[in-house]
């Protein structure tokens, strides 16, 4: 039988580790440049989770974890759409294992990432999608924006 | 003379004022949400102005203020983009009076905050653009990101 639960510190290898599976997955990233990541990543959760802007779910069926996600609290300047809020949240970390897929996990962890939102009081949810990450959210009513970025590895 | 300076907290009002100018432009908002949003953001960016997560350029002629932008440092989790950073770059509040356009002054204003990304040994630098501003940071090096975001102003 599958429950939820929410994360605590002592699940930061877990969530680093399905964070790693994510992104090896989606293929574009370099080995090394996954396991540093990974390794930094570790102590940056556990760091959030303590202070509250890190909160993260684990689908599990009989203590196997099978499926995870986690919201994260940013900082953002009063927007238009959210005129008297100072925070956006942002919806990260996505995994099901391959087994698991096609039985509505993710949609699942996306709606408790949306109820964390409205518990803050925050307006705009945002997200990274992967092509098949897309599929999901636009029916739950996600749409693209018109972020851009300039990525610059000669930064110190 | 055109002059670029650095904001102080003493630019507050200032920066506001650009910030609706811009999003009034854009003409997707309605007058309450801007003048919601304004009110709001200066004690915001006056504060974040002091924590140094904001710094500003402001480009002067004759003392006159005719074109500014802003640069606000995001907690990011580490990424394979920048395995072991913990901040992202955001590029933010670019105005332009309408006389002063096509001079160069936008993307100057776009270096001065990617100088501000290397400074703080930030390597992804985000935005987002207007379908004027993509002409601008197209050429500069920026690139479309996948992100999608869901509105729920219906939270408390």
């Amino acid at each position: 039988m599958l429950k939820t639960r929410k994360t605590t510190e002592a699940d930061a290898e877990l969530i680093a580790a399905h964070r790693h599976a994510m992104f090896a997955e989606m293929g574009k990233s370099e080995a090394t440049a996954l396991d540093e990541m990974r390794s930094n990543f570790v102590p940056w959760v556990e760091q959030m989770i303590g202070t509250g802007k890190y909160v993260g779910w684990i689908v599990e069926e009989n203590e196997r974890p099978v499926a995870s996600s986690g919201f994260f609290e940013l900082e953002w300047p009063p927007h238009p759409l959210d005129p008297a809020g100072e925070h956006r949240g942002y919806l990260l970390n996505f995994w099901v294992e391959p087994e698991y897929r096609g039985r509505g996990l993710a949609r699942e962890l996306v709606r408790e990432g949306l109820a964390e939102s409205r518990r803050r009081g925050i307006w705009v949810t945002a997200l990274h999608a992967s092509d098949a990450g897309r599929r999901l959210y636009e029916p739950m009513g996600f749409k693209a924006t018109n972020e851009m970025y300039l990525i610059d590895q000669t930064s110190e």
